[in-house]
C-alpha cells in the first residue's frame, strides 16, 4: 500500500508519529520537539498507555500509538491463544483506550477494530505471536487511511483559502497542516501562517510552526493572548483548527483557546473552519466531559516555575466552541454546516 | 507625609518599585520576580530609560522610575545651574519619557512636572546638587499620591465585587491589586482571584498572583488561552484590568489579551471594569500607536526557545478594547460609562 506521508514535514512522517517494530513502540516526544528530537521507547502496552496519558504525543498521535500498542500487546502475549488471548487483548484495549478521558469514544473504536483482528485470527487457531504482524498492519492501515482521508480534508480546506491568504491556527492540527500546505502549494497558493503558541505545551509554536517551516511556509508565532489583536492587524483571512470531538449538534471540543479565537474571529468577520469528522458517539455536547489536567503544568514554562509557592492553577485541556461561531465543518466528504451534521452521514462515499 | 503602601504585598512597597537614594535609582527586576528577587541599579538617567525600555519594570512602575530618574539626572548634573541645567534636565525628561512609544503622553506629564520643579529652584539660583532632594520628593509625592488615588479606585472597584466573588484579571494592575484586596478584606469580603499568566512576560502569574498570595487571597493562575472557558466553568463574577491609556471616546489600551478576555466576558454576561483615568491627551483612539516589540521575546519562555530556527514572530505589546465591551471605567472619582468620560472632568473633586 502506498504511503500517504510523502512530502510532509519531519513530525508527520509515520516513523516519527508512533511506530511498532521489533517488540517496541517508538513515539517521538512531542513535548520537547524541536528543542530536542527524542523518542520514548515503550516495551509494554502499559507504557504506551502511560505515554499517551503523559502527553508524549497528542492530537492524532495517541490514536496511532494505541493501535501500535495493540501489536505490542500481542507481542507481550507470546504463545497465548484462544479465549485467554482474547481476554488479554480486550484488557489491553481498555487500558489503551482509557489513557485519557476526553478521547475515550474514538479510542475505543480503534482498539476494538484491533480486537476484531485478534478474534478473526484466534478463530484460525493462531497464537498471539502470529497476530503481531496483522495488528501492525492494522495500525499502519489506520494511519495511512487517516492520511488519505485528511488529504481530502486538506483539499476542501485549501479551496476556502484566498490566494496568498493568511491562515491562523492554534495547537497542532497534525496531518491536516501537512495536507493543507501540500495542497495549497499544488494550487500555487503561497499562503502565510500565524500560529498561537498554545500553552502550556506550546504545540502551536513547537509543532505547527515547525511543520509549516519545514514545508517552506512564511510562518509566525504569537502568544495566546494575541490572536484577537493580530487577526485584525495582520489581516488574517481564515481561522482553522482541528477538533478532538465535533458533537452532532455542532459543538467543537478542541484544545483550550479555540473558543476565544473563534469568538474574536466572529467579531472581526473572519470565518472559522473546523476540520474533522462529526462524532455519532456524541449526539449532543452534553455527553462530553472536559478533562482537567495536572495544574502544575500551568505553573511551569519549559521547565521553569512561573509563580510563587502558594498560588494554585487550573488546567482545562479543552474548551467548547458553539456552532454559531463556526462557519463550516471541513470533512473528507466536503464542507458542512455545523447545524446539519447529519448530512455528512447521508453523503455519497460514506 | 504618611506612606500609602501599608499592608501591601512585597512588590508594591515603594522601595521595591523604583527608588532614588545615594546617587542611584534601584528598580526591582519584575522580569524575573518571584523566581529571583533582584534589583537593577541605574547610575545614570540614561540607564533608567534603558531599564524602562527593557521592561525591567512595567505597568505603573515606569512612571515612578522616570520621576526618580529625574532626581538622578540632577545628581549627574552636579554643579550645573541656570539655563544650562534647564536644558540638561529637559533633555533628560525627553529621554525618560520617550523610553517606550505607547506611554509617551502620560510620561511627558510626569517629567514635565519635574522640569517645573527644576525651573522653580533655578529661579532661586540653586544648582543641580541642591535640586536633587526636591526632585526626589516630587517623585515620592508622585507615587504616594498615586497610591492614595488608587486607594479610592480600589474602594469603588471593591463595591462592584459580590460577596465571596471571583475576580479575573490579567497582566498586573499594580497598586489597584493591592488597594482592591485591602479594601475587600476591610469589608470582610473573602474574594478569590484568577490570573491569566500574560505571556510573554508572565506578569499575571509572577506579579499579580504573587501579590494576591502575599495578601492571603485564594488565587489561581491560568494560561492565556483559558480565560474564555474558565470564566464560565469557575463562575467568575467580574473581569477587571488596568489600562495604559483610556481614550476620551472610551477605548481601553492595555496589555495584549485584554480585548479577548473582555470579548469572552461580554459573551458570558460577565461585566468588565477597567480601572484608571481617562486621558485628555487622546481625544479619540486614533491617536494611539500600538507598539510592536522585539519578536524574539515571543519565541522564548523563561529563557528557553519555543520554536524552530526559521519561524518568525509578532509581539504587539497592547491591544484595544472598544467601549461596547466595557461596563464601567472605575476612577478615583467613581465609576463612569466609557461613553461619557467627559463627566470625569466635570466631577467635584477634580
Amino acid at each position: 500500500m502506498q504511503r500517504a506521508d510523502e512530502g510532509m514535514g519531519f513530525l508527520l512522517q509515520y516513523e516519527n508519529v508512533a511506530w511498532y517494530e521489533d517488540g517496541v513502540v517508538r513515539i517521538l516526544d512531542r513535548r520537547i520537539y524541536p528543542i530536542k528530537t527524542e523518542y520514548v521507547i515503550c516495551k509494554t502496552h502499559g507504557e504506551v498507555a502511560q505515554a499517551i496519558a503523559d502527553m508524549v504525543t497528542q492530537s492524532g498521535g495517541p490514536y496511532t500509538a494505541a493501535a501500535m500498542g495493540m501489536a505490542l500487546a500481542a507481542h507481550e502475549a507470546k504463545e497465548m491463544a484462544g479465549d485467554e488471548l482474547v481476554i488479554y487483548m480486550e484488557k489491553a484495549a481498555y487500558t489503551l483506550s482509557h489513557a485519557r478521558p476526553t478521547t475515550v469514544s474514538k479510542m475505543v473504536q480503534i482498539v476494538d477494530g484491533a480486537v476484531e483482528v485478534v478474534k478473526d485470527h484466534v478463530k484460525k487457531d493462531e497464537c498471539a505471536r502470529e497476530i503481531v504482524e496483522p495488528l501492525r498492519e492494522y495500525a499502519f492501515h489506520y494511519i495511512n487511511n487517516n492520511y488519505r482521508k485528511y488529504e481530502k480534508v486538506g483539499k476542501y480546506l485549501a479551496d476556502l483559502i484566498p490566494q496568498e491568504g493568511t491562515i491562523m491556527t492554534q495547537c497542532f492540527a497534525e496531518t491536516i497542516i501537512g495536507t493543507l500546505i501540500r495542497e495549497c502549494h499544488r494550487q500555487s497558493n503561497d499562503i502565510k501562517m500565524i500560529c498561537a503558541e498554545t500553552r502550556p505545551y506550546f504545540q502551536g509554536a513547537r509543532l505547527t510552526a515547525s511543520v509549516a517551516c519545514d514545508m517552506g511556509v512564511d510562518v509566525a508565532v504569537i502568544t495566546d493572548n494575541m490572536p484577537g489583536f493580530i487577526m485584525k492587524d495582520k489581516q488574517v483571512d481564515v481561522f482553522t483548527s482541528a477538533a478532538d470531538v465535533i458533537s452532532m449538534d455542532g459543538y467543537v471540543v478542541n484544545k483550550v483557546g479555540t473558543f476565544q479565537i473563534a469568538l474574536a474571529a466572529a467579531y472581526h468577520n473572519i470565518p472559522y473552519f473546523v476540520t474533522g469528522t462529526p462524532s455519532p458517539a456524541h449526539e449532543t455536547i452534553d455527553s462530553v466531559k472536559i478533562e482537567y489536567r495536572d495544574p502544575n503544568l500551568v505553573m511551569d514554562a519549559m521547565g521553569t516555575k512561573v509563580t510563587k509557592e502558594g498560588v494554585k492553577a487550573y488546567y482545562p485541556a479543552f474548551d467548547i466552541t458553539p456552532p454559531k461561531l463556526c462557519n463550516g465543518v471541513v470533512t473528507d466528504l466536503g464542507v458542512f454546516s455545523p447545524y446539519q451534521l447529519g448530512a455528512y452521514f447521508q453523503t455519497e462515499g460514506k
